[in-house]
């Protein structure tokens, strides 16, 4: 049993277009949904939601919803409500995250907040939180909005817990885990939890979706100091610039040659952001990468170790090929 | 009937003490649960969620929330709850409004943005909002979470709308109060009619909120305008230093003399925030102060009436000295 398994999940194909594929149409009524969202706020404010929803990027946390589904069974309306909720929350997060990483670029294009002010941002970002939460208690039972309002306080609090400890460059590995694990994670997790209970599924998805979404993060982190910026399609080197601790510098600090961390820790003790790009430079090493790339593995694993107890099927065979999408992407920033 | 429903009305204490005393254990009771509130988050940010929930004002939505209890019936745990979220979401409301007016004062002492930074206030206030959702949504059925939601989603478009048209000095008064209903009023209403529906209560007091809270809010700008900073308790003159027109500007720009406008219309021509304090003095006059009573009073008197459809009892008599109370505040500050 456990080998028919791990059969199907290495079966899965690696590639992300091949795991969008059979639920092509749902994300594309997901879009669509999420476009006629706007038509719910003051007209005198839709330009705004209009730009901040205009701003999905590839559809990962719908895509979670419709694998998660998929284990279940067949996708209902209730599935895409449920991803339409997890991207109004997920892009009112980027809107106040912008506001608060004063970012000009996201997605290829200026933020809300470089656009129109910090104010509108703030404002319009709680537009879209009271939106979906609004939508979350359209369902007939209140557990839905309950899951919605406790993942959204989770990320909040995760993202307070981030801004708290900016300029900290001694941050231990565990406690910059944990924060992602809220801020990024928990979102993923609630994304595959309802696709698979809005299908009526038994069983659990939060291991794998905290799982993913760590790595994901991960891997974020890590494109943030060793991508480059026309394929990344937004800012890097932010993290360093606004004195995040991310997990290259700190395997870099804990790998380095005694002289090697003198000097990056030479770097720190007088941090400005001017020395962003300089330490972005000392960072982008081989040993590093390859550091990187292994503790990105072990919640690669923890992913896939999440998904032999469901049911072996085209949604389980999925959540797996996702897995392996990111690790592809992940070993591509490796050869960069 | 209608006259002993007059005479219920008009017997009411015009005296901010005495509306409040019959319900004294009610409020009492939802203090000390906001007071627990804090244990619902994460120890981490505990401090910031504490000083936010501490700048607690006198109470106002929590007593709306009781009176229009008291118009159905008895008290039950459903009105703490209700009280306290609503509490939640206002305090959210300022919190982030304290980023918006980079206010420095609130209530006598720093606004959690001029200590902590506008970073950790937009996030605690988001934190706040999921909070008082979640809370919502433990209610057995969604309707709670629902209204809640609509109304945290109209309070915020209120507060972009008066965001955008700040630096226009020619606002219409329309505009204007229809910006003050949905920031202020909303939530007034909102908290009267989950008082009554918690109740078990029939009919509706969205009228008489919205007339109270769009009164208040005239008055709260008033008070910007006419009031004294020790008194107070806050910074003055905000709302002119950050161009925000209000009710003394608009009413006196109305009834200026020919000569007094061309005055006025200079100074807002050429706007700087180091103008507010001329204009705060050249709006405080008696013909001024005298206009925007008689604006205030129709909105009181709006109020008043919604309450005649009402059962005649302690509740209701109660939301008829509640109007009189703002009265006399109004008159206060025509005496200063």
């Amino acid at each position: 049993m456990l080998t028919a398994d791990q059969k199907v999940v290495a079966r899965a194909p690696a590639n992300w277009d091949a795991v969008c594929e059979p639920v092509r149409p749902f994300l594309a009524q997901v879009s669509e949904q999420l476009r006629d969202e706007v038509a719910a706020f003051d007209p005198r404010i839709s330009a705004f939601v209009q730009y901040a929803l205009a701003s999905q990027g590839k559809q990962l946390r719908p895509l979670l919803v419709a694998l998660g589904g998929r284990v279940a069974g067949r996708l209902n309306s209730d599935h895409v409500m449920a991803a339409v909720i997890i991207e109004l929350v997920h892009l009112a997060t980027l809107v106040h995250d912008d506001v608060i990483d004063a970012a000009d670029q996201r997605r290829n294009r200026p933020t809300l907040a470089a656009s129109w002010g910090n104010e509108i941002s703030v404002l319009a970002g709680d537009c879209l939180f009271a939106q979906a939460l609004k939508r979350a208690a359209e369902f007939p039972t209140p557990e839905v909005c309950r899951m919605v309002a406790e993942a959204t306080k989770t990320v909040c609090t995760g993202e307070i817990l981030q801004t708290l400890r900016r300029g900290d460059f001694q941050v231990a590995r565990e406690e910059y885990l944990r924060e992602l694990r809220m801020k990024t994670a928990e979102l993923f997790a609630l994304a595959c939890r309802l696709g698979l209970r809005l299908g009526g599924g038994e069983g659990d998805l939060r291991e794998y979706g905290l799982n993913l979404g760590t790595a994901y993060q991960l891997y974020d982190d890590c494109l943030d100091v060793f991508g480059s910026e026309p394929s990344a399609g937004k800012s890097l080197g932010t993290d360093l610039a606004t004195g995040k601790a991310t997990l290259p510098l700190m395997l870099a600090l804990e790998q380095a040659t005694a002289g090697r961390r003198d000097e990056l820790r030479g770097l720190l003790a007088d941090w400005r952001p001017e020395l962003g790009e300089e330490l972005r430079a000392m960072l982008a090493t081989e040993d590093c990468r390859t550091a990187c790339r292994t503790e990105v593995d072990g919640f690669l694993e923890g992913a896939r170790g999440a998904l032999v107890a469901l049911p072996a099927n085209e949604g389980r065979a999925g959540l797996a090929a996702l897995v392996d999408c990111l690790e592809e992407q992940m070993d591509g920033l490796g050869a960069g």
